[in-house]
């Protein structure tokens, strides 16, 4: 497998943690996003959104969109779940992950922030829209599991809910989101970063990184 | 169960396909989200995300998110299925929905015109940024699905692909987005709209349309 990404692409991220929990290697292929690598015709020809990350199977299959990805990935090979067997904490746990992947990710990515620059928004203003949407859609995370133990999102094992979290974290930290706010978050983040899986994902270890 | 919407929100009309294809019924529970009613405290109680929809279950549970419900809905009364039954295809599917419901959608909701307009925007440049995210992302849907036959997204039935399809399209309408540059698209929302099944969750069929 091949795994199409940036070492600062959360969504990419998701997807790394996803694999190394899941034992499984992939080889690294980085598109650098703020040169515009991914709009170049061979990637858009398996990615039309010009997005990352992309999987790309032995037989040539392109699959996108993390969260799909993920799900193709805990169908295809089952242990350990990312998700819970049953359906209520499964649609629990994908409705924690979707907070994030859909509320908070795609409103600050860089080709959403890109386009208030191109509006005219000076930088410490495009900076403060990025931490308000990071805000706005943590402390609603912070809410959704607050009767949850843990020490993860959901339970003592790491869950889809986790793998979007950890990354979100790390972009609300860049974007000067004070996270003490989100104790609950930071437990379950706490916990993830014990585990080499999570660590070895990081932006930081990633062999294109800055 | 109660569906908790709103006769214009994507997210809730997705839901209310998805039930009447299952062919469930919901009480209906409108919540005037100009007005703001998603953020009373009641509400918060259940969606701390202060969206819609919701689907509270006769156990007093609350499930959130549109894509988090569908799935459910599709574990839980699997006929007709949402998704195919082979994990590629389910990712393919699951790819497209996200696509929508991830990339398009939450650029353009309400929430985040209203913070464009606190920022001094003009509504003229309000509307031509919803047209923009929504021309970017129903692009890259053509493409996605231009390989398939249809007469839906993915073949011959609806799937949660037509189910986040058919509500952005009238997005993309209201918006003044010229939809005739995605014949694939439009090929699978006419096969979706002969289905009384999409006919009767749209918006203008709503008790609380305006």
């Amino acid at each position: 497998m091949k795994l199409h990404g940036y070492f600062r692409s959360s969504a990419a991220y998701r997807v790394r943690i996803a694999l190394n929990l899941k034992g499984l290697t992939a080889e690294h292929l980085p598109h650098h996003l703020r040169k515009g690598e991914q709009t170049a015709p061979d990637y858009l020809a398996i990615n039309p959104q010009g997005l990352v990350p992309t999987l790309e199977g032995d037989g040539g299959t392109a699959l996108t969109q993390s969260l799909a990805i993920i799900e193709w990935l805990d169908e295809t090979h089952p242990s350990p779940p990312l998700l819970p067997a049953d359906p209520l904490r499964r649609a629990k746990v994908r409705a924690f992950a979707l907070a994030i992947a859909c509320d908070v990710h795609p409103v600050q990515n860089l080709k959403v922030l890109a386009r208030l620059r191109q509006l005219g928004l000076a930088e410490e203003k495009v900076t403060e829209w990025a931490a308000w949407i990071n805000r706005e859609g943590l402390a609603a995370c912070e809410a959704l599991i607050k009767g949850e133990q843990g020490p993860f999102c959901f339970g003592d094992r790491p869950t889809m809910a986790d793998l979007c979290l950890v990354p979100q974290l790390a972009n609300a930290r860049r974007f000067g989101v004070d996270v003490s706010a989100y104790p609950r978050l930071l437990k379950a983040e706490a916990a993830a970063k014990e585990m080499k899986a999570f660590a070895d994902a990081a932006p930081d270890k990633q062999p294109d990184a800055e």
